[in-house]
């Protein structure tokens, strides 16, 4: 059996998408800048994906700006309001410590530049306080950076709330929301958000495209000079085919979110109430405010690249953490975060459901893990430590 | 009839590179950062395309990155460039007049930031002089950047020797390729370049996809910040489906390069030796020294957007002049360059034949401009005044 449990990662086309990117490619040839009849009909095509990608977000047309992905979009918003703040003397930036590393690594950046950047803790569940948000957000920051939903453990964030202070306060609010879009409603109003990136391959868009939400009046510089495309913010010749793939996703992702939700919650609470029977594990993050299609355990005595071979064997695409930092030996700074130490961080698995992902994949993944978890810690020292009682055990 | 003599602006996605984007997203739809076997076998096909894409530019496959385009190539070769000169104090920058938007925008932001820039004029044949550049180049300059081939007027630089002179001075040396390669031969050791960008979408290829070579030892910055993709120079999930449209267009690009050559250099040549036939006007650029799709020209008492209107009803698709700077009503920068004066520079036409192109869309091009002309000549106030001697000619 073959079962694709790493949507997080990635997740595969959907037809509709890859649909609308050949008709597009083919039809729609013409340069969205050009004057001609075919650079024209591209241009009304281009209005068109706008205008429904902004209507799902709750926003106007002018106010997305189409990009190459989340980080992109992540590196531009927070560019933007670092350097317009830089220009008022305000260099203070809120943030936390489970973003992910198109926000953080940008943050690294800015602090290599004199910028004072404050990652707000969270609690073991995986999500920020709204009162240590609070604290922090003065008249000194520039921006506050808070995701809407982690990549890792999936938890939910309190955006809004976070947002509603930054409004109260006159602080430009920028949200990750790579991982939320097409899997919960995202209305950029609600979030009280400035900035808001998302990427198209999250919810069975193309690689390669996003898009950055950029309220009327909020400050924003190009990273990529050059042409005039997207009001002179973003150069490039714009993308039409996978900007229309993306917005066929997009509108397919939210036809019926709702019914999506809770077929796919009711995946994710059966296989975590399965995987919760293997002793001495734990779940990771909020089981309640947490992505519909979000599965992520530590299991102690074990180590997950091993874990994610063996799964491999057995037809099973799952991670560890985060896509973009396997190969690290480093633990996950988010697992780190809810305060995994060390040894159980390394013994972690993500199982990432999706549209695609059936019951009958449930039972195969409820079976195979709990195996594939015992014959690890048959041959594991630390596991033969622990049952001998030469170390404690931690979960 | 529908003629599209628009390639420059852009070129219709060859079927095969559509074909591949089609079979890479359908089969290797895994993430290539993900350790399981549909990433794996992701990173394979990644590995396959950055090897072809190397071998057509004549460098190893670690020296290429994978973009999101021409514009993003160009912004980082030169803002790395840039910051890794500030820190040995040399800030000068050498690049020429007629460079594009990506090149030049980046340039603007970096004089704003304390750089010299300096920006070598070219011949009224559009071709920069070795000697000015010679002249310029010295031990305080942490760049130079000059365009392989112009995207107005198609003149081919002599970045081979002005590589070389960089080369023999020790400064790093960036060539903005994009209009290039495809259309003629490419080779990065010949050119003696440190940095050259190029994109998918003006070879076949598609939109949103492009490459930066990155000489072994050259300095490299991240643009785009987060994960670790790219050896952790280009963060983003990698586009696998653009990318391996884009080698497979290149494959096909270049596979029989002469006698692409020849056959579109021949049609351009006929079509330039029909225009020219018009009375009051000037091919610009270099006759020899130029794109092989490349015809532009310049129309004494026309306006340039008037003619295009026009075209566009025979079904001609054409350009002024760049397809990124369209809607903005300042002439062109590149033929101000080459000595034409405001007036006559609002009237050019560029033609940009491709791969399809046809004997008989010449002829038909050949038959429609002239008359086009005339019958907007025979409108405007300014062509009267020519003819009843009030005006004096310039071409």
């Amino acid at each position: 059996m073959f079962v694709y449990a790493d949507n997080a990662a990635t997740t595969k086309m959907r037809p509709s998408a890859l649909e609308a990117y050949v008709k597009t490619a083919e039809t729609f040839f013409g340069n969205p800048s050009s004057l001609h009849t075919a650079g024209q009909r591209a241009q009304e095509e281009l209005t068109r994906c706008r205008e429904e990608v902004a209507a799902v977000l709750g926003c106007t047309p002018r106010e997305i700006l189409f990009t190459s992905g989340g980080s992109e979009s992540d590196n531009q918003a927070i560019l933007s309001a670092a350097r317009a703040g830089a220009r008022k003397g305000k260099k203070k930036i809120v943030s936390t410590a489970i973003e992910h590393h198109a926000v953080l690594h940008t943050l690294k950046k800015l602090e290599g530049e004199g910028f004072n950047v404050v990652l707000l803790p969270v609690g073991t569940d995986g999500i920020v306080r709204t009162e240590d948000a609070e604290r922090e957000i003065d008249e000194n920051c520039c921006l506050v950076s808070v995701m809407l939903a982690n990549n890792e453990i999936g938890t939910i964030q309190p955006v809004e709330e976070i947002g509603a202070i930054c409004r109260g306060r006159g602080v430009p609010f920028h949200t990750d929301a790579v991982q939320a879009v097409g899997h919960l409603p995202v209305d950029v109003k609600k979030l009280n958000c400035d900035y808001l990136a998302l990427s198209a391959h999250k919810f069975g868009g193309p690689r390669g495209v996003g898009a950055l939400y950029v309220r009327t009046g909020a400050p924003i510089y190009n990273l990529i000079e050059g042409g005039a495309q997207e009001r002179g913010k973003r150069a490039g010749t714009e993308n039409l085919p996978a900007i229309a793939a993306m917005t066929a996703a997009l509108r397919e992702a939210v036809s019926d979110l709702p019914a999506y939700m809770e077929r796919v919650s009711a995946l994710r609470d059966e296989l975590i109430a399965n995987l919760k029977r293997i002793p001495h594990c734990a779940l990771n993050g909020d089981p309640v405010k947490r992505l519909c299609g979000n599965v992520s355990f530590c299991f102690e005595g074990i180590e997950g690249e091993s874990l994610l071979l063996l799964l491999d064997e057995k037809g099973i695409c799952a991670s560890s953490g985060s896509a973009c930092t396997s190969g690290s030996l480093d633990p996950s700074h988010v697992l780190l975060a809810i305060g995994r130490v060390h040894d159980v961080a390394h013994g972690s698995l993500r199982l990432t459901l999706g549209e695609d992902t059936t019951e009958e994949e449930i039972r195969y993944l409820s079976e195979e893990v709990p195996k594939v978890v015992e014959y690890l810690r048959n041959m594991s020292p630390v596991w033969r430590d622990l049952k001998e009682g030469k170390r404690q055990y931690i979960l």
